[in-house]
């Protein structure tokens, strides 16, 4: 009998957070699991890393039967600290999965995504790896129906690996009184925020800001993530961490004149 | 004659920065200047941005004859700031430029990039953007050769344009005994950090962390950004925002045995 695959598991809400909970839960069904998650909320960390301060781990009793530390750092510092002290010389994951986030990540805010950069750092490091997003930002949602998601998900890309260099951007509608249609793999919609920073006072006196916003979908195509949440499919998106626009090549090379 | 360019300022090494002065200094003798910047080092932020907290924004008078603006959070808050409150209803700027990084952007190190969030930002709300880095990380790295680089840079995207949803990471070579060779445009080199973890105990005995690291460039090309650096050229190199490894949606769609 083959070796149970080892699975890292993190995310951006912080070790105590509802959506980890479901997340080890199916993953005990999997595999061996070991957890390095953030100490506390790290949402909209993006792909931070910490520099020029220090970091913390303690191991934590928060998951019963399962290895787990939780770091004072960032998502991407936890797969990064997973790896290169936790599992130093060690046997290194088989996967890394990351979530399961509360609220969406699909399109653009996939840059701002604490659950995508532990996905991400997974990736740069040659490991098959998965971010999973709930797209309900309500206090009380609910994250049963995604377990079975997570589940076969996992599985497939177990059974099956991903092309070098990829992470997947899962993304689950919230629970509907019909079952999720099925599983799409897709783009990222062409969508951004509009921010509004709403200005209070202090007691001082002095002006603080919250930033609020509102998400603007511009794309009409029926192949990307926000079609797939808003017709109730789970958007599986393949992201790279190449960022290089290799189409502007050419253009930039022909159009500059300052080249040589 | 035409009206001069609007031209916002950010950076992720705080206002009060060597690099951003030098910029500043640049961008007077091409356009109207705005500035908004982090009050204090925000480097390796990602694209992290700061929700369910508040930011502060108070005007600088760092930079003389400049409108200037320091801000609590992150670069991309900055470019979101500077465009959603300080210049609301306003006319937006014609280029956001970003740096001058204390430091090399080059390959993965974009990813963990606060330069290069603010020019993403900028990108996203699609208006032409460059995040610069000059590549010495030494106390007492001389950015004066920078200047004129950052210059023909800037005047050359403010005539050409950029095709939309790229931003260009432009990477300076440190000052050698010869002038630059030149200015390519480059992919991203295919190389990542190993990081180290420093263990350090405190006064109270409790463990904590530096995350060191060695970069590890594993390009053999010649058409990358690593290779120009040591080469002594400048590198820019085009970036996209959307992550979607397009080559990746028909594998998966072939592979997985859970769609529908």
């Amino acid at each position: 009998m083959s070796k149970k695959p080892l699975i890292l598991v993190s995310n951006d809400d912080g070790i105590t957070a509802r959506g980890i909970a479901h997340l080890v839960k199916v993953m005990k069904e999997i595999g061996e699991v070991l957890v390095v998650a953030p100490n506390g909320p790290q949402s909209g960390m993006g792909h931070a890393i910490t520099v020029g301060d220090t970091l913390r781990l303690n191991e934590s009793s928060v998951f019963e039967g399962v290895k787990a530390y939780e770091c004072s750092g960032t998502p991407a510092d936890c797969v990064k600290m997973a790896r290169h002290f936790v599992l130093k010389d060690a046997r290194q994951p088989d996967i890394v999965v990351s979530g399961i986030n509360h609220g969406s990540n699909t399109s653009i805010s996939v840059l701002y995504s604490g659950t995508m950069s532990a996905a991400i750092e997974g990736a740069i490091e040659g490991t098959p790896a998965i971010g999973f997003s709930l797209c309900d930002y309500s206090h009380k949602a609910d994250f049963s129906h995604a377990e079975e998601i997570v589940k076969r998900i996992t599985l497939q890309v177990l059974e099956k690996g991903l092309p070098r260099g990829v992470a997947l951007n899962v993304n689950i509608p919230p629970k509907r009184n019909e079952p999720v249609k099925g599983i799409r793999i897709c783009r990222q919609a062409n969508a951004k925020w509009v921010e509004e920073f709403v200005q209070r006072f202090d007691p001082n006196g002095r002006s603080y800001f919250w930033m609020t916003g509102n998400f603007v979908n511009f794309d009409k195509g029926e192949d990307n993530d926000e079609w797939a949440i808003a017709n109730n499919y789970v958007s599986v998106v393949p992201c790279q961490f190449d960022l290089t626009a290799y189409s502007a090549i050419p253009t930039l090379n022909e159009d500059w004149s300052i080249l040589n």
